[in-house]
C-alpha cells in the first residue's frame, strides 16, 4: 500500500481514506491530490473518513493542510462520513478542523460542493458560506 | 482495518479496494454490500481497483461472486480503474472475470451503469448489453 487512490467524479475528486496514515503516505497524498486538482481543474475535493475509528492530531493536521492547499488551487474541501466517536475525540483533543467543512455522507458533501461553486441567482459571486 | 467502506452515489454504490484482501475481509465486504443494495435499492455497484498492482485468483473470484450476488439483487456491477499489468496477469492466469463488466474509470463506469439501467426509447426493456 503506497498510495491512496483519487477518483474523479465530474468536477470533484473523491479520496477514501481506509488505511493508517503515516508521514510518507500523507505526503504522497498531498502531492497526488494537488497534481490531480491542477490536471483536472477540479473545483472540489471530498475526503471520506467513514472507516476511520480514530483521528489523531496528525490526521487532523493533514486534513487541514489538504483543505488549505486545495483552497489555494481554487478547490473546496469537504470531509465526509465522520464517525460520532471521531467527532467526540476531535473536540476532546481540542482539534476543531479549522477551515475544513464536513458533511454526513458523500451525497450531502457533493450537494454542499455543488452549492458552493454555483454562483447565486441574486447576483452575488458565490453561494458558499465560509466556515 | 476490518471493513471496506461502501459509498452511496445516487442510485449506485461505490467500493474502493485499497488493501490486501483476505478471506474474512472479502466475506465482510460481500455481507455489507448485499445488505446495502437491499437497504438502498441501489441499481449498480462500482468497484474501483486502481490501486491494486496485482489481482490473483482469490480477488478474481471475489469480484465474480460480488457481481453474481448483485445481479440477483437487481444491481449491475462494473469494475473500474484496472491497471494494464493487472489485465495482462488476469489473461495469463486464464481468469476472464466472467460476468464482470469493466470500465476505464469511475466516470465511464457510471455512464455504463446509467445506460444499462435506462430503458431504451425504441421500446426494448433494457439498454444493457450483456457481457
Amino acid at each position: 500500500m503506497d498510495k491512496i487512490p483519487i477518483l474523479r467524479m465530474g468536477a470533484f475528486l473523491l479520496v477514501t481514506i481506509q488505511v493508517d496514515m503515516h508521514d510518507r503516505l500523507a505526503l504522497t497524498l498531498q502531492d497526488d491530490l494537488t497534481n490531480r486538482i491542477v490536471e483536472t481543474g477540479a473545483r472540489g475535493v471530498l475526503i471520506d473518513i467513514s472507516t476511520l475509528q480514530m483521528v489523531d492530531s496528525f490526521i487532523g493536521r493533514m486534513l487541514a493542510n489538504i483543505a488549505s492547499m486545495s483552497r489555494i488551487l481554487d478547490a473546496q474541501t469537504v470531509v465526509v462520513g465522520m464517525q460520532p466517536a471521531v467527532a467526540i475525540t476531535l473536540v476532546e483533543l481540542g482539534l476543531s478542523l479549522h477551515g475544513v467543512r464536513t458533511a454526513l455522507n458523500v451525497e450531502r458533501g457533493m450537494e454542499l460542493l455543488k452549492a458552493a461553486i454555483t454562483p447565486n441567482v441574486d447576483g452575488s459571486a458565490h453561494g458558499a458560506v465560509e466556515a
